[in-house]
């Protein structure tokens, strides 16, 4: 069993690691995920046009910034910090800035400059092992570019980018602002897929804590429930924060008309937030529902114990008087003396059952 | 016991699916309740004039806008969108509002828009087998209808329509606002209905719990309940929000002698907040209750079999010595040592007893 | 047992119930004490003039509101609605506010009218039967007039009464403020002595906790408290949001000089409101109390079991050998077999003793 | 044990009595230390003077009023209350005012009125047998006048005194608001003595709890601290609004260098409360403590019993069977069936102590 | 095991002692660290100079208050008031401030003078014993010097010294605030590692909890660690308000251009709290976990003895009656009766297993 805990400590830590004791704006990765190459994938769109681009020259991407077009620069891959101080200098990001792209345990918040808005925010998702994992993705807003870094390739804005490849929706009319909702909000609805993935696990966990074969590991997948909902309130409840923040920013960089839209984006992140905690108190619960459990089954074992005992004891007491060897016991030799005995140990035997009947132990 | 579970798991699941991963404002169903025509029943009215008017064609309802009188139309059944589409187009309803309206697990809300005021809420109550279901209720309400969209034909609103068709009350000498605040109203006292059925299965339970008989469902009842009240949790608490925003709102849709009513409804939804919040803090206490009760009984249990076993185990003991097969024991040999010996025996026995008698167990 | 607690449900429900489905401002009492005639108990006074009336005829009432003294009429009995709805229209009582006059389980609340204020709230005691009742009561105070409505004769007002007769205190030279003030002032006071009598249930239910004997009625007397404790902070609470605002509202109807008061009272409330919040504490924490304390005597019978069953086991085993009938036992022939084995048993016992003496469960 | 319990009732109690159902401003004394004369304690002050008088009577106090020293008239016997209403006449203290200083159930707080502060606090201190009593005491602080009333002889302002008699510190070059902070600083003080002295009953509780010995006291125990430190955090969390309070009251009663001492007075205050919370927590958190323990001490008997239990009864069993009278029973008549039977004997006597060595309970 | 908690209770006090009932402003050392001497530790650096210099005289450090640079005292030894009043009175700083410098138990604040701002924190570390220390810092921030006050040798602050002495960052190149801002985040990343080192031990006991070996000490270790967290909340809830207010003031002693980095501060810190607060609820949880682990084993022992014991002892009474000396007892003279009863005793035997095979306890 510790093995099988061992091997599980690196996905179920919930405080990760900082660079610490370096200069403030110092850019140095933190996270685990360490690729060679930092790969760009550039969307460049309007109403009419539509172009897509993947690379690994930074370099590459500088040319977009001229364009009449919003363009979304996605990087993918933090380790390679080179390559992200190139960029966040192109696009004059403060150091504080770049530190927090590549500070992978930084929590969510929005940053307000005077040309950018600069979110960091948590993309969460259960992989194959069914373990919760979480990618730190930070994302700056210009004028008329949207830049988003990414631990690692993958993520949940592949809808997205159908809708801007195929011009569905509004999303290729918007401006750069929409485009800064609807990743958020790509988000956000990946936040409900993993709550209902978490919920049909604690749904699994119930079924199992009701049922009679006993399972020894019930406290622990309790324990790693716990930890799954804490790394999930790690991204929501901030990520609250940072929308309701985003609803009240004054600044030329939002167009009116994409105020409803982050509205009832702070809607919906409420809305994952209290699903959150209503999970959150179901979890806490299991355990002393777990300990209900036990204790009647610990009941029903006692139960059995003292039926036997009780019966059994008397009855093996009545056999030993007439196993002892006195000269004189006149009862063992009376002619039906065994059958008299009989008797009175069925007798006994009745008797017992009867009272446990009658306190319904049976 | 797995099946009873598995069966019920369709209702007693808190969180429901969101579709997700569309465009914001794309009009998809979410619920279960799937009908194949949408029904609309229209009541036109005012102070003079009352008609009542069932129909499955959408347009049928344009023509009451230009009426004078006030309008209620309500729609049963979501899943047919295009109708949807079709009338919040008419009525010029925002897209994301037209999300909402069949978003199901939307949660409780008002929004104001300058023509228009959109509140979701949710309608609760105890099915036949005694299962909490809850239905996804929109309304929007303008300057001279209200519309309101439930996911199924059935709702609470019987009374509120006999006083529309009696002119009863003030309702037919009242506006559009009067009709949103009465709707709402019966909403609410339709949640002390649903409270008091809650605080029936609570009484009957705690009944149970103090039962001789056990029950090893009790756990899993206590656990049914929990999610009941965080069901009703999820229904009432944002809607207490949406009260106060109601009384706080400045708008010209909402006349000054309505808000005397308002005030009461924000009165009467607080209270419903303060029962359910204790009857959570009661569900809560539940288990540590039944905790409680399990101990006692194994307490008992447990001195039963302490009774038996020290009272018989000493007097077997003694019996085997005199069973023993030594040439020379010379009790054996004593002319009443087998009457002396039941002396000792029932000396120990009333002396076991008395010891019991004495800690009171007995 | 059953039995015992269905007789008590009807006084420990602690959500009653809401006439549903009525129009607001429908009159339609939701109590249990209906009786026939409506009494009122009038009194006029100023600081010469005392005068006391009492009658069962509701027009009785209208000839002093033209009297320049303060007059005080007090109605016993909400059931006979029509007398409630004659004096409310004679006093131009709104109708939501005649709604609550008759609806029993209205909480404390206070609202401003032009001409008047209109307050509810709770008079709770113990009744013979050591139940916590408590009875719905409404106050409005206007310029030189307050009506009580009480669900039934019998209250907490006999010293304000007496104060008013003798012209104790300040009370017959101040207006009708300083009589809502003293009204309410008696009802604080009321609460001290209930919460007294709480604290004194709780400390005789600790000691009983202690007790040697076992009484499994402790669950059943715990919630019980749980469930009073909740009525009186159901009562208190929102009385303390009341007075809280009695003391800013801004209204003619209330004198300078009468504020120092408000304040002295609201301090008293806060001072109920932290007491009831302690006992809450206490009365939830008794159950992990009672908890111990089982486990605690569990843990007794258990080591007399292990005792008993650990010295006289392995003794019967030793009896048992010497009791085989094999043909070649040659210790069964020692001259001394008998004698050694003895040493032997008392050996083992006493080799025991020390073991669970060492242990310290002895 | 009842009666150790009814003991300390008196001094345990939380809710102590309030004189009920008198008129507002009724200056009644509710404690329980009266004493038949009151003493007054009076130090006149300034820079340059020095002067102390004790007295019995009253009007002794009045003639430093004209002086132009501060004086501080430190009241000791609250049951004597003509004597109180002389004195608060005198200084035109308020009927309200009054019956606060003889309330002694009174919560701290601070009432501003035109000429002077009044607040009350509680003095708070372990007596010899280790029972935590709590002490009422108001203050009055004119322009330069300060009087405190307390329910009997004895404080914790012997340091203050001292430093006023011979000089130290800033106290005698400041006015009276200086004083009345140098008196809360006092009790603030020590209150830090105080709740090092709880710090010390929790350690040793600790201490105990995981002993080996059982004590069944432990319960009782905690149950006292947990009344202790609601006792203490009902004095110090009221007095923290107070001084906070006190910090943004504008009045010419107090000059503008006091206001540091003030800031740092509050900061103590607020160390304080979280100290207090602390110990809350920890108090709160023994109980579960202790049910682990006794839950450990139960696991280890059940292992004594189930081992012992588990041998011998298998081995009994043996030896019943060959002491049985079957006239054929072939091993009987076995030259070495004796030893044998030892033999498998002793291997299931090893077998199960593997088991069990194994399963490591042992 | 006594010994072993008596030796730790020094470090584990929660509530550290205050010199108590002296003059407010009395500089009197509280702590624990008494060394013979002060020691300075003074950096004065500009963008050009850089000069370090150690001494044991206080005089020494007044020199450098003219040069033009920004000058760094550090002083470690706080139990030399004398000199830390010397070293006061030449920096202008309030009594209370110098009272407070050498209260070791004085919580995190800020304090704003004219000339100055005043902070106190908390270092805190893990000693080789891995016990969790605090050392009381404080900090004063002038126009162009800062002063650091310990308790003794050893801090946090190597990696600054470095940047100081090398001139990597903006150290070098920005004033007295920037300094001030460097030492707070150097404090508040080495929180990152102690949560971090506090999380290992979490990881380590939970595994020991599940391990199939017992460990009394395991509920001492888990009060261990609330205490840790407890310590470390104590200093880390009050620096969040500190930087929080940092982040507000408006003073000219900080720059424009270093808002962003204390911005940047308090992120982190409300990090750490986040983190402290998971970890708090972690912790507090482990109990309740630990709980059922002990129930599991529990039910696993009881099952052990209820199956021996219910297997064998109704062979034994089946023995036991053929050990019966009876005269007539037919059974005994059966010619196969001896393998009848080996028949019906292997019977029970398989239909006890069969049995306890289908209650699910094999
Ligand atoms: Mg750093
Ligand atoms: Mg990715
Ligand atoms: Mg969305
Ligand atoms: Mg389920
Ligand atoms: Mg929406
Ligand atoms: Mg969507
Ligand atoms: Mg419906
Ligand atoms: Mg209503
Ligand atoms: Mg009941
Ligand atoms: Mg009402
Ligand atoms: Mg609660
Ligand atoms: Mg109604
Ligand atoms: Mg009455
Ligand atoms: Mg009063
Ligand atoms: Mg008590
Ligand atoms: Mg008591
Ligand atoms: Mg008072
Ligand atoms: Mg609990
Ligand atoms: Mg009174
Ligand atoms: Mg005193
Ligand atoms: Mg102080
Ligand atoms: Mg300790
Ligand atoms: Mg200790
Ligand atoms: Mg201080
Ligand atoms: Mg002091
Ligand atoms: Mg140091
Ligand atoms: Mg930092
Ligand atoms: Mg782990
Ligand atoms: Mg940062
Ligand atoms: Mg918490
Ligand atoms: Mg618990």
């Amino acid at each position: 069993m510790a093995a099988r805990r061992r091997k599980k400590q690196e996905t179920t830590k919930i405080q990760p690691k900082r660079a610490r004791n370096l200069s403030p704006g110092t850019v140095a990765y933190t996270g685990k995920k360490t690729t060679t190459v930092t790969q760009l994938d550039i969307i460049d769109y309007s109403k009419e046009h539509y172009d897509r681009f993947e690379t690994h020259n930074i370099e590459d991407a500088f040319k977009y910034e001229d364009s009449t077009h919003i363009t979304w620069i996605n990087v993918n891959g933090l380790s390679n910090t080179d390559d992200i101080v190139t960029l966040g200098n192109h696009f004059d990001l403060h150091p504080l800035i770049q530190e927090d792209i590549v500070t992978t345990n930084q929590r969510p918040k929005i940053d307000e400059y005077e040309d950018y808005l600069f979110i960091v925010f948590k993309m969460l998702h259960y992989d194959e092992a069914e373990q919760l994992t979480n990618e730190h993705v930070s994302m700056v807003m210009g004028k008329d570019y949207v830049l988003t870094f990414q631990e690692a390739e993958g993520d949940v804005f592949g809808d997205l980018r159908e809708r801007l490849a195929h011009g569905r929706g509004r999303i290729r009319t918007a401006g750069a602002d929409y485009l800064m909702f609807a990743i958020l909000d790509a988000i956000v609805d990946n936040y409900f897929t993993v709550i209902e993935f978490l919920s049909n696990k604690v749904e699994l966990l119930e079924d199992k804590l009701f049922d009679d074969k006993e399972d020894p590991n019930i406290t622990e997948e309790i324990q790693d429930l716990k930890k799954e909902i804490l790394k999930i309130r790690k991204a929501v409840v901030p990520l609250r924060e940072v929308v309701n923040r985003l609803e009240k920013i004054e600044t030329p960089l939002i167009e009116e008309r994409t105020n409803k839209y982050i509205r009832d984006l702070y809607d919906h992140i409420i809305q994952v937030n209290e699903s959150v905690e209503i999970y959150r108190d179901m979890i806490w619960g299991l355990m002393d529902m777990y300990m209900t459990t036990i204790s009647n089954k610990m009941n029903e074992v006692m139960k059995v114990l003292t039926i036997m005992a009780s019966i059994f004891i008397p009855l093996t007491f009545m056999a030993g008087i007439y196993g002892m060897n006195f000269d004189h016991i006149p009862e063992l030799h009376f002619k039906y003396g065994y059958y008299y005995l009989w008797g009175a140990m069925i007798l006994v035997f009745f008797g017992m059952l009867w009272y446990f009947k009658r306190k319904k132990w049976l």
